[in-house]
């Protein structure tokens, strides 16, 4: 089934706000296994909804607006559906006695233009709101349905799942199929390197949809399965996951929806281990990330930004010589960057980051973009040393990504 | 003159990614003082593109797209136009070594897939990318414009005002002579807020456009002021901002582009004042936009991430009897912090931040969001209480902010 979306006010048009349900229904309506065909926004203007509602409906078997059914003179969307499809209007006296009591309860003013909420077409279907006090309401019209539902997010996130869908499901009941999906999260290879990997890959023959998001540093892959059973469907995800498997191991970190973090997060509160950070270049991003996941502080114990080389000297004891000899940017700095907070902090493992994030301090030798970062756990330090060439911010994010992926390989392969 | 909007990409009808790109190029056109008359978005797919741009080109005088213009298979824009228009593809020779030289630059290995971004239809004016490998394109259609640029949204909001508005300029020159603008950021009020206080000035009667930007937690300004001459655009310009000043000046932190963190840098920078960070719920964030800026490393000494309470009584010296009685999120706690990373770094100035970020971890006494910021000089501690009510990042981002904030108040009211 393919559904269509129109999103429907002059502050969509004027950009003053974005617009979030678009993005929230097509999410919704794909988890049911239906098709987003198309969506659409227009501004509150008659001729803009009933054009753009036609064109909807021959492009889709149902359609789905939100916004504009406040009680302000600008909001049409009401009367604007009733002159698309040529129907009256309506009061629907049980609906505007709720409206009324709402208002009493909530201690309210009462002004007359409220009742134009409990105003509908002919033949709608009355979609409760559970949190605001404008219904919404469903059409058929010419054998497709159209849903009309508040634009307030908090509104449309409760009446989609709850009034919406289960109309949809009510005309639409016959199995459209199953659908299943999987995100594969990599780390090191470009967004054309990994397309480049998988281009011998028959995505289409097993039924499966691919698409690759890049969000920095990562490169997601998102393969979504389509069949009538779903036995079908999970068979087509599972080998089509084998193939990116196949080809793309040495970069994948997760399957799933999981953050780096949260990895990081789950490995350290299992091993029951504990964590320090000693960071220079990534100036407290690794300690921001680690602490974004909630119940860091069973593992994570401190983080020290030492951005002075007097503060790595004095807090982590890193002897001035080995500066004065090889600079704060070094190996042997990283090393004894990552010991020195391990032991002071008496954690089980020390992370460490030194490095210049540019766009200035760098040198011939250490250009910018110039990064170490190392990992201690007592027995043993592992230092590795990266050359980076984004800007200052995104030199810091893939530094952070660096020791973070360094720590979760280190965890996973712990015994 | 009329503007269409189309943005392409699968992710966009899964619902996986919002469309952040419509509500930032219809505000832009907006504020150019143009009308954006309808949005759309449409999957990766031939025939949609092609229907929905015939659909967009009768409806207004130029359209805007974004997405499918990487290196990857289902990137198809740039074909769809082609076949959308019947216009041959050529490959731009002079684009397609700047691409490669940017590989080399970069160090990145050269995939010939990565070949695809220089090539265009026929007729195409190259949009220069400044940000990423993919060129943006014009094309005139039937005496109608179409342009084409990334989906990647830094690489949008780059393009759009560098790249497409000079050449809808080109096309469609305005009468009135000259434009200014002014950015005001404000925080500590919700964008309806912001609104509303200015629900009475007129806007219009002054020449003056005005967008709202919500930054979380900031909320932003734009005044574009149009006039025939560019004393009166100047004027008027300045009669707009006085009026927002005086509904706002409470909220008002800063007039231009400058963030936050970049005010802070020119004051201490300007002031010869030093600075060390001591964070817990915070977790490294207000270390993390400190250093963002380049050069900070001239006042920013060290930051301390004192997660435990442990690291707060061993490297801030908090006298672990405080903590004992009365939690490590209290007022005396905050002001120990900022006091003790001061002392410990020798700076002029600490910094520090203590709460609860959630979503667990909150009392009936102490709920999450529960967040104390405090600034010791030496001569004086100042801490001020917070009750925020986001989610766990947002409560640590709103906590960064309130305690910048507090730096940079002080800084401005030192003389």
């Amino acid at each position: 089934m393919k559904i269509g979306i129109l999103t429907i006010g002059n502050e969509l048009m004027s950009g003053r706000i974005a617009d979030t349900n678009s993005s929230f229904i097509a999410r919704e309506i794909s988890l049911q296994g239906w098709q987003v065909e198309i969506v659409m926004s227009v501004g509150d203007n008659f001729a803009a909804i009933k054009s753009r509602l036609h064109d909807l409906l021959t492009l889709t078997d149902a359609v789905i607006c939100t916004g504009g059914l406040g009680p302000t003179a600008d909001d049409i969307t009401t009367t604007a559906m009733a002159r698309a499809f040529d129907l009256p209007l309506f009061t629907d006296e049980a609906v505007l006695q709720g409206i009324k009591d709402r208002f009493a309860k909530y201690h309210f003013q009462w002004i007359e233009n409220n009742a134009k909420q409990a105003v509908f077409p002919r033949g709608a279907e009355v979609i409760v709101n559970p949190v605001g006090t404008a219904p919404g309401f469903a059409l058929q019209v010419r054998g497709k349905l159209v849903f009309v539902i508040p634009g307030v997010p908090s509104e449309t996130q409760r009446m989609l799942p709850e009034g919406v869908i289960p109309i949809l499901r009510r005309h639409f009941p016959q199995p459209v199929g199953h659908t299943l999906k999987q995100t594969i999260k990599t780390f090191g290879l470009g967004e054309g390197a990994v397309d480049k990997k998988l281009v011998d890959v028959n995505f289409e023959d097993l039924g499966v949809s691919v698409g690759f998001y890049p969000v920095f540093p990562e490169n997601h892959i998102v393969l979504i399965a389509r069949s009538d059973s779903r036995e079908q469907a999970k068979k087509n995800l599972q080998k089509a996951q084998d193939e990116v498997t196949a080809r793309l191991s040495d970069f994948i970190f997760s399957y799933g929806e999981q953050t780096l973090e949260e990895i990081i997060a789950a490995e350290l509160t299992e091993k029951k281990l504990t964590l320090a950070v000693a960071e220079s270049c990534t100036g407290g991003l690794i300690a921001n990330r680690l602490t974004d996941v909630s119940g860091s502080s069973v593992y994570f114990e401190r983080g020290l930004v030492t951005y002075s080389n007097e503060a790595k000297i004095s807090m982590l004891n890193v002897p001035a010589d080995i500066i004065e000899k090889h600079g704060a940017v070094c190996e042997e700095t990283a090393r004894l960057m990552a010991e020195g907070v391990r032991k002071i902090s008496e954690t089980d493992l020390g992370l460490s980051s030194t490095g210049i994030a540019g766009p200035t301090g760098g040198s011939k030798e250490k250009p910018v973009g110039t990064v170490y970062v190392a990992l201690a756990d007592g027995n043993q330090t592992v230092c590795r040393h990266h050359a980076f060439h984004w800007d200052r911010k995104r030199n810091k994010l893939v530094s952070s990504e660096v020791a973070l992926m360094m720590l979760k390989n280190y965890l996973q392969d712990k015994a």
